[in-house]
């Protein structure tokens, strides 16, 4: 590959990675050469229990794998739409006190009546910017943009047949426009999808705009970081990216006094009284620690992991109703993919089948499962917070 | 377990998850269980590279493990504050492209002469939350409670013997006082440690504070959400929060239009016009895809997944330097252990061995190594999506 | 007024404000009492060069007038979409050295040819929050107000001439559903207007959605605070809120050079590394001083000076174009109004009336100039900064 | 004045400004020019209540003055530290209903027995930026500075005998430093004042450091945005700015029921609800309208009305307190004077007179009254969107 042509050893240091060796002797090659250079034997990695070969797409310089212990938790009883179920997950964490953590909240909830979930929307974003000479143009082309929706919605189906194209959206920054492609992609996080389809639309624009309007477009890029990939931002909170999911739930007095020691009084006012720490923190959303198990969670079914950054953004409520305590975290930006991508591992293909979540059909299933076990710790550690419990279930199982 | 212990099999579709069994012989139990429930074989999970034994610590409910595979990227180049190395870093993830973009970023920069990494400050917080009657109680909390810095800072000794008090910070919201107990903690990420310590502190606080000044406590969290613990926050932008890094490099005008195929001038141009992008996104810190590497560093080394979600916060920057190219990222937040935690899982060490990251002594070095890498990540994205490469590499290696 | 019937003196401290009065005997009254109270002559209220009766629907308990200084700034030429201008814009400030800077900015755009402004759309908006028993009634409800999303348009008429349905936001947490009605406003700021619409709007809701669907509306508010109305916010900043303006610029290199004493070279690098410190502020949108250019034109044409916090975000950019400096500041939520409000009262009017901007069909006008102005403050001050006269001006004009 | 000299006539449009005529003629020849221009007689700026003499320091052009009318709310009863006091404040604003509001919610707090306002802090900023070669040349700049903080502070005396330094802030972000000076600035709001400072410290660190270490100081700004001067900011919402002040009160059940219609629990739950729409919107704090009391109140008493952007951030709080509600609103960067700047206009003073807030040893109290006023809008409005007496009440006050 030409670009690493450089990447060969230059000194004694330097590694000769042997990229495209994708099989196991390249493996072992990279391995071996690594543990000379740092003086160390790998243990750990001489033994694959992935096949190289079997990771094509997924990584590249391949040495090995790192094991993520995996602990069950459940029961969570879920009100689906269609159905009522019992679901355990499978949540792959070094943190000790988690699972724990999470089933003495998923117990509350199923207790209570389980915990309902729907998936609100879907939609997975590219944002090409163009640049033009002056705002005029940028306009212009906005609007041109906009009046070829339907014809670039057909033409998404040339490039994807998952993709579907639900709406553009312009900005115009003085003589940079970025537009906006929202799709969904069916059971694919579908970051890639977009990017090749994207790509492909801009081809068809940059080819036929200036054409039909006379004017140049000086620039473009295929993303003008405005699709807020990999990044948390207000923007996705607000309108949606990928999933979003809200998960509700009315927690019983007799069993929040029971399995969470406190009162839904008590619950409210500690809570609440904290959420006004809100403007002395600054943070996207508010929750108390949603992202322990949106990352555990990803982690189990081989979800894109730098994605925790942009998905564990939540909103948690939670409200007295009569006797009782009305809850609701919102997830705006689940983005989980049932194929494709890490989904494809051996391992996180277990965990989806452990939840009847693998393969087509089944990402608004996981979207949900993930946002039903999130509300479960978010109750779990609000009230541990509340009773006092925290120090102490960490101090026993977190050492 | 008391408040598991309505966790037994209520019908035949629940789990007896016989928590208590932290060993081998459990684990088959419940994964046996769990295959049943699900009526498949979890081929995956039947030999497992990691026992359940040592995992005390790390994992309730045990079942097996999650194999990522991980990559080998590098050289770069660092110029630490004592000496200069070439560095090979582990990434772990299933993303395809991701290493090799790692690769061609590092091969700029170590061409360029190197990255120069430093840690700014190290600051892991607790934040407790006291209730009073009025405000003017809580300010006097506030004060009573600076004014004993010395002697709190003292007792810390008598719960850590790594942490050391640095700062406290008061916030009065009325009759409510939150203490940001900031901590150094070592060579450990600290959550925990930091949460143990703060428990301890505040129980000599309760019991001194009302019999001093005659004010009675009404109410006290160890945690009213101001520690901004696994949530992105503007105030650990601000603040920083555990490690805050600066990678720093001047890109020689020919590396960049040789390796990364732009001139400087098109770097600035087209960098800068996204950048206005922000007043439509609304995120923290403007970064193209720093969590990438986070992620698949923190992966590698053991590090707690959820925190990518507030670790990946940063700020990339580039101005033109003579006929050169100025290159900054600021990581205000690294959350990092090389002790405790998952670095003790066996994959998570010897990732640790391979860049000499494991044990005392270490934390720091493994937050400028992430910072690093992250930076290389950085000029390769930015200089893939202003050279058009970025939609090819993906089609390419990641499909 | 019933609510105000405790209002009256229970002890000697207290005026009897007599409300009911709105002619100069009751301005005169509440006058002598509050002179009486605190034992101070207020002479510069004892003479009202605005009369009570006038004031209906502007303010109650009226007792006078305070007098903001106004100077004069300009010639700015403008280039619209349908003319080239020479404007001057009256300021009302009492900050020295505004007026000067603005006047400096305004000179160097003019004398480069000029600036380009544009309303790129006109959106107010009021967002009701409707409380249902659980999510799957306020998604059936947000779906059926979609449906209903023409008709609604249509009883918009029974309500305003003015106000014109744009379109429907409907955003579902949980059993709570919020709405956000988006209209044009006309020439008015229209706060008011879309609230009594929307009031009437939500009744048909209110009796209509019930019975159709058989789902309780178990509580409504007419405003959710979804509209964001009143507060800065990255939703405004994104969506727009009112009117959002675009204003750009190619400043000449000789022009730059003479009368803002800095090289484009100079500029881009000195703006773009303190564009860095964002990570540090967290601030929405970034510009220098936006706020000041806002502050004196809302003042001085009647405008809602509440309106300050929220319409002062905005985004400044520079690049280098060629020789020259391209610049621009967008400007997401201008509510300006050219009539009703404040834009009644009689200085105001004279204000509108030097910039052609009183009436109906200016307030398009009224926010592109105001944009304009805005930007020329952006580059006088960024390049006072940038040269070192920032401190010297303040020193000479502002003491 | 050198950089007007391109300011004169250039062709039949333009007016001839002349600057430097600061008196009664000067004002009549400008006003009497742009009447000229845009073809009306500006009957409101004939006569002129204020003397362009009076106005050196505040305004340059000057061609009157603009009306806005002053209504008069309270009585606001004030439990101060030293003592109660029924105070009444003078609003100036041209939007009906406000004064009304205002009224009604200070009826609301005296009558449960009054709101309670402490001055938490009072801190002015000034950030200058300086630029090195490198990030180990920005870490030593900090630290010298840091170690010179004694001296600096002494030295502060040498430019000011109001401003106190009281910390110095240091901001890393690779080779480019940022310091924020803090000072308190007695009664005056003190952006002006903390320049000057800062500029004389900054010429003796220019000095001195470079010869005391060596390294060269490649660039200096007074200002590098860190400030975050006249725009609202999540930092200065953690930090403060100017002067942060906290207002509470324990409203009775039996007051909320009368006078603003709603029991305890009902505020809380829709308050509360309401709360999550945070998500929705990013805005930095909570809150109704604060803006609207501090838009009035800093119009009526001079201060700088571009400070309505960043003084309106605020977060407002509510919980049940046994069969009451307390009350709470924080604003954190109140930046007012009572010396100085716009209070020194005449009809300011009498406005600062009314609340006993005219001069010096004053503007805390009248930060208080102002937080104060400003929580009193909030338990109106809050209250009557949640009663449904906010149409009708800006339907009979506002049109």
């Amino acid at each position: 590959m030409e670009i690493l042509k450089d990447n060969k050893p230059k000194h004694g240091g330097r590694l000769n990675l042997k990229r495209t060796l994708n099989d196991e002797t390249g493996r072992q090659q990279r391995l071996s050469q690594i543990e000379n250079l740092c003086g160390e034997s790998l243990k750990s990695f001489h033994f694959s229990p992935v096949s190289a070969e079997s990771l094509k797409g997924n990584i590249e310089n391949f040495i090995g794998s790192v094991h993520i212990p995996v602990g069950l938790a459940g029961p969570l009883k879920f009100n689906f739409s269609e159905s009522q179920e019992e679901v355990y997950a499978p949540l792959a964490t070094s943190e000790g006190a988690l699972v724990s953590s999470v089933v003495r909240g998923a117990l509350s909830l199923t207790m209570s009546g389980g915990v309902t979930t729907r998936v609100l929307s879907n939609r997975m974003i590219r944002a090409p910017q163009f640049e033009f000479s002056n705002v005029d143009e940028s306009i212009a082309f906005c609007r041109w943009v906009q009046n070829h929706f339907e014809t670039l919605k057909k033409k998404t189906n040339d490039h994807s047949s998952h993709a579907v194209l639900l709406e553009l959206d312009t900005k115009v920054f003085g003589k940079t426009a970025h537009i906006r492609f929202v799709y969904s992609t069916g059971d694919a996080a579908g970051q890639n999808m977009t990017t090749f389809v994207t790509a492909g639309l801009c081809k068809w624009i940059l080819e036929h705009f200036p054409i039909q309007k006379g004017i140049e477009i000086r620039d473009f890029l295929i993303e003008g970081n405005l699709s807020s990939d990999k990044r948390a931002s207000a923007l996705s909170a607000i309108d949606g990216r990928s999933r979003s999911v809200v998960a509700e739930a009315v927690m019983q007095r007799q069993v929040l006094k029971k399995i969470l020691r406190l009162t839904p009084e008590e619950m409210v006012s500690r809570f609440s009284r904290s959420k006004s720490s809100r403007i002395f923190t600054g943070q996207i959303g508010y929750n108390i620690n949603v992202s322990n198990a949106i990352a555990a969670l990803f982690l189990a079914t081989g979800q894109d992991m730098a994605c925790v950054h942009e998905c564990s953004v939540g909103e948690f409520h939670i409200e007295q109703q009569g006797e009782d305590l009305y809850v609701c975290l919102y997830m705006p930006c689940l983005i989980v993919g049932t194929v494709g991508g890490g989904s494809r591992l051996t391992s996180a293909q277990d965990c989806l089948r452990m939840m009847d979540c693998l393969g087509n059909g089944k990402a608004d299933r996981l979207a949900q499962i993930i946002a039903g076990f999130a509300l479960a710790l978010e109750m779990s550690t609000v009230s541990a917070i509340g009773s006092g419990d925290f120090v102490q279930a960490h101090q026993r199982l977190g050492r």
